[in-house]
């Protein structure tokens, strides 16, 4: 009997009922089959070997997609184990899943203890059972027949996830001498995994509870070529110098306190300095593209929140509510700005011409992270979003839509972020009934942000079934210098909180209707942008942006006089400087600034303070000469318009 | 036998043992005989009636005086409780206070019931007594005699009083039939009573309790001339005006939502935009005096506050901890920022080169507010002070007291308060054992201020005994122009913080010292500040500050494109300008943006647009003709830069 396979261009092939991705692949082209690492049949990632039944939608995955990436790594999980278990007799196992970068093991060595220094010597073991090519073989299993054969191997982790599992529903993979209780998918064999770092161990929790025992968690990361290896080693001793946690203290941008708390950030006069001109920037924009800037309040009546519905989604795993002596409220740390916006949005009755009403507040927000997952700017405890609300009437969608995209694009200029993508995430087109709001209004808002895209010119992946239950949304991921991705702006449409407010305006029809709601943040939140922004460019701000453009060096203590003349002619010419008259060696300065990562360092000596000259040092192309005082402030706010003159 | 008189001009007089301040008055003259109301005797105040018995500084308490008014309200209270007791018999008296604007009186009027329209009738018996000129007459009585008295009087409310205060310090006064229980000072009699007006009647729980019983609160106002009394009315018809709730409203400034709770202000968008400009104005200046923008969480681990003292303080009557579900650490909203700041002193080694270390911040802090309290903008639960903390040496007090004083001058001068007055707190000279901080650096600070105040040439009024246990201060007082005092600008040395966070920095002896704290907030609060401003100015903002500088009237819908291109030409000349494009007739245009309080209207039609001009209309002072547009906008921005050129 034959199938039929449709395939992502929507061309399609038949083939025998059993065929298998591999066998498709090679059908296709014996260059692909080599690649092919997973494929994608209706929607779930299968084994290549897995037989195909029915007809489907195929895709086959390659190292270039996430899903290849994924199996390559959960195989090369399973690698690992069957490495330790050769190296570590008596070992048990707990989870191994594949990760955003790689793959991790939590395993409990018993009386052995695993070591930074024991890595090389399972790397090595890892490769020697790569290299025989072993096949990945996929079982399915009776509950208990798992349970007998993990029991008889006193793996006790194994089988206590075994018994929280439903009958019917449980396979094991086995490579050479190991089996392990998976779901899968794997790769056909161990043979393409050919470059393998082990990078860290760790301890973890079982079951992630401080209750149970502490693993021991080894993390690692494989490549089909030995030459991505290479690369990704580079790029990590790269990442390493880039850390924004490292710069930010070299920079003097930001501080954490343990004494005020974890996860919440607290802003040097530098860093507060570039914030603000962050912020100052975007809101300048927005003005011209008719936002009004509001202040609302960081707490809320609890009421607000389940009115809005963010109780029941944020509440109990958030900051725990703060009662009130007198009247026995309870007030919350606000997690959203959006329910005080939609209060603005009902002070005043509203018509149809006053519509689109764009509120844009710099919003600082609270949500309670595990303090586990707390990461200096990137996942914060307090954060600031750059948040706005447009309350429009549903033919107005796509017009704001397209001036957001404006905004977002300015700002991409601006930062020079160069490279970004976009994401559109739509109805589930198969169970409409989950969505709130009506057909119509969503046809017209998912038809508008497609064409939206489609007249900026903006590549966008279409992912259905991604959008929220209360409205479809536009997501940027830009990649940075090192090639990683990061969310960076959100353009969200809302049917949902127009209806829990009960939000109206006076149409020309003299009714009363329904606004949409859009949420936008270009930044995503000040915090997490920052830190962006600091990865992205190493600390080498832009000109306009970065906190000091200028440093002033006096090559001796003779020579402060002159260089704070220097600093006050800079300073009544809008150009940020500082003078380094610290009585150090010249060299010396020059080292301490360059950490700073200051644009400009002008040395000043005998002849230069004689003639108002500067000696200019320009960041990473060092010497340009002496020059007139004069000119070099011209030259400078000269470039800084050019930046601005680009957006 | 013969005592010593000291006056305040430090001159002194002999008088017999047992003298009054009245005699004293008569003694020096008829006139301020008549005049004088209650007298201060070595810090207390005393009836003009009561003996001093031995050598005393005395002030004599004219009208003038907070003493002397406080003594005429005091007797004012007996007055109406005694025209109560005659119009109500069985009524029963709780307390009977002067206020800072009149006094009041709670009563249990038993069966009977006394409303608004009663307060007439209950006025003139009052008139009554007053011309009848009673004296009061002060008696010291025994707690059992008090107890009995009060209690065959049914006096329950009096007899719960007395049962709590101490034998041997309990006094009466007299005047007429009625007798209370009552601390003093009065006026001698109640003939300087003049003019009565009974303002208001309220509810008020019996010693501010909800459990206890509710009794009727009458308010009212005396004065010692009819012409003060009419003054005073036509003050509170101007006050109710000028109230910054009703024009906050009208000109969109801001709201509150009941939903996110009570006392928490939302800034509409021109709200935001008057503040915003505001912050920006204090930003500028304080950059210029070399102040550091920092930004830092609105909340904080409770041990935080502990480590502070601001806990112990605060803590009891705030908003109540958050708790954190994984940690069990408890946060606080901060209710000042001072301890986020010392943190962030300590990030780094300090050296004595770095001081003064000027830290600023527009920092929203959080105070339970009893909900009864909440008013307006002025008392709120969430406030947005424009802080700064000042770190320095010892030696620079001075010369940062200076610094800030330029500051204030300034935004006084900007914001057109020209009637201010200062009063610095120092130590209580006979108990220097309360307070903390080396008596040398007190010393120091006290001289600091108190030349600073002499070389600006600012009146200051020296309070002693009105420093905190921390450290002496300097506050702002400016009358608006209703001549109603607001206490704006503070400027508060701290020796106690430096020393809880254990604040250090490198001498030029290399040795170890701790930094002098300097707190200021020029503004006090935003939200504060701009009520104050709307009521001084009746929201007539000066032209810099205001959010719409000029409103587009066309006369009708033809010129809707003309006004369209008239607020374009404004915008990009930086003037900030609304078209009122609705359709409706210019009279009714010209109002809707009178009570916006707009500084100009411009009204445009045919002839206006043709000939690209505009007619003018200027707030207060309507008519001004037509005139080029480009002229209009040179004029108004000319306008602008001279107000700023006068700061």
């Amino acid at each position: 009997m034959m199938i039929k396979i449709t395939f992502p261009d929507d061309s399609i092939r038949e083939y025998e009922k059993g065929v298998t991705g591999l066998q498709i692949a090679e059908s296709i082209s014996p260059r692909l089959a080599k690649e092919v690492l997973a494929c994608g049949v209706n929607g779930e990632t299968y084994d290549l070997t897995r037989p195909i039944e029915e007809d489907a939608k195929v895709v086959l995955y390659k190292w270039e997609d996430e899903e290849g990436k994924h199996a390559f790594w959960h195989t090369s999980a399973h690698l690992l184990a069957e490495a330790l278990q050769a190296l570590y007799p008596g070992i048990q196992f707990g989870i191994g899943p594949a990760i955003e970068q790689g793959f991790y093991y939590d395993v409990d060595p018993g009386t052995a203890t695993i070591k930074e220094s024991d890595l090389p010597t399972i790397e090595a073991k890892m490769q020697e059972f790569a290299s025989m090519k072993e096949p990945l073989v996929r079982k399915s299993i009776s509950k208990a027949d798992a349970l007998k054969y993990f029991a008889d191997r006193d793996e006790t982790y194994k089988c206590e996830l075994i018994s929280e599992l439903e009958d019917g529903h449980i396979t094991t993979y086995t490579q050479g001498g190991f089996t392990d209780l998976c779901r899968g998918p794997h790769l056909p064999s161990t043979a393409p995994i050919k470059a393998i770092k082990l990078t860290t161990v760790a301890g973890a929790y079982w079951r992630g509870q401080e209750d149970k025992k502490m693993l021991t968690r080894i993390y690692g990361i494989t490549f089909p070529k030995k030459k991505l290896l290479t690369e990704y080693l580079e790029m990590m001793e790269e990442a390493k110098k880039r850390d924004h946690r490292k710069i930010g203290k070299e920079m003097e941008l930001f501080m954490f306190s343990e004494t005020v708390g974890k996860g919440l950030p607290m802003w040097l006069p530098k860093g507060t300095a570039l914030r603000l001109r962050l912020e100052d920037f975007l809101k300048k924009i927005q003005k011209e593209f008719g936002y009004e800037q509001v202040i609302t309040p960081h707490i809320g009546n609890k009421l607000l929140y389940v009115t809005s519905g963010h109780y029941a989604k944020y509440g109990k795993d958030s900051f725990q509510p703060i009662h009130t002596p007198e009247e026995g409220e309870e007030y919350l740390l606000k997690p959203m700005n959006c329910p005080h916006h939609c209060e603005i949005y009902k002070w005043t009755p509203r018509s149809y011409r006053e519509l689109p009403l764009r509120l844009a507040e710099f919003g600082t927000v609270y949500r309670y992270e595990q303090s586990g997952e707390l990461h200096g700017l990137t996942r914060v405890r307090g954060f600031t979003q750059d948040d706005a609300h447009i309350f429009c009437r549903p033919d107005q969608v796509k017009e704001e839509f397209l001036s957001v995209m404006d905004i977002i694009f300015i700002i991409f200029k601006a930062l020079n972020f160069e490279n970004f993508e976009a994401q559109i995430s739509l109805r589930d087109p198969v169970n409409r009934e989950k969505y709130i709001g009506s057909d119509e209004n969503w046809e017209k808002a998912e038809n508008a942000i497609v064409e939206a895209c489609k007249e900026k010119g903006l590549k966008a992946k279409i992912e259905y079934g991604e959008a929220a239950f209360y409205g479809p949304k536009l997501d940027f991921m830009v990649r940075d210098a090192l090639g990683r991705k990061w969310q960076l702006g959100t353009i969200q449409v809302d049917y949902n909180l127009p209806e829990r407010f009960n939000l109206e305006y006076t149409g020309a029809d003299n009714l009363k209707h329904r606004p949409v709601m859009i949420h936008r943040a270009p930044f995503g939140s000040m915090e997490r942008f920052v830190a962006v922004l600091i990865e992205h460019t190493a600390g080498k701000f832009p000109l306009w942006l970065t906190p000091d453009q200028v440093a002033i060096l006096p090559i001796s203590e003779r020579f402060n006089d002159y260089a704070h003349e220097v600093k006050k002619y800079l300073d009544k010419n809008d150009i940020r400087a500082s003078v380094d008259d610290r009585n150090e060696k010249i060299g010396r300065k020059i080292r301490d600034n360059e950490v700073k990562r200051i644009p400009y360092m002008l040395i000043v000596g005998e002849k230069e303070a004689e003639n108002r000259e500067v000696s200019v040092r320009k960041q990473g192309e060092g010497d340009q000469g002496v020059i007139k005082l004069e000119d070099f402030a011209k030259k400078l706010n000269e470039e800084v318009q050019n930046m601005i003159n680009k957006w």
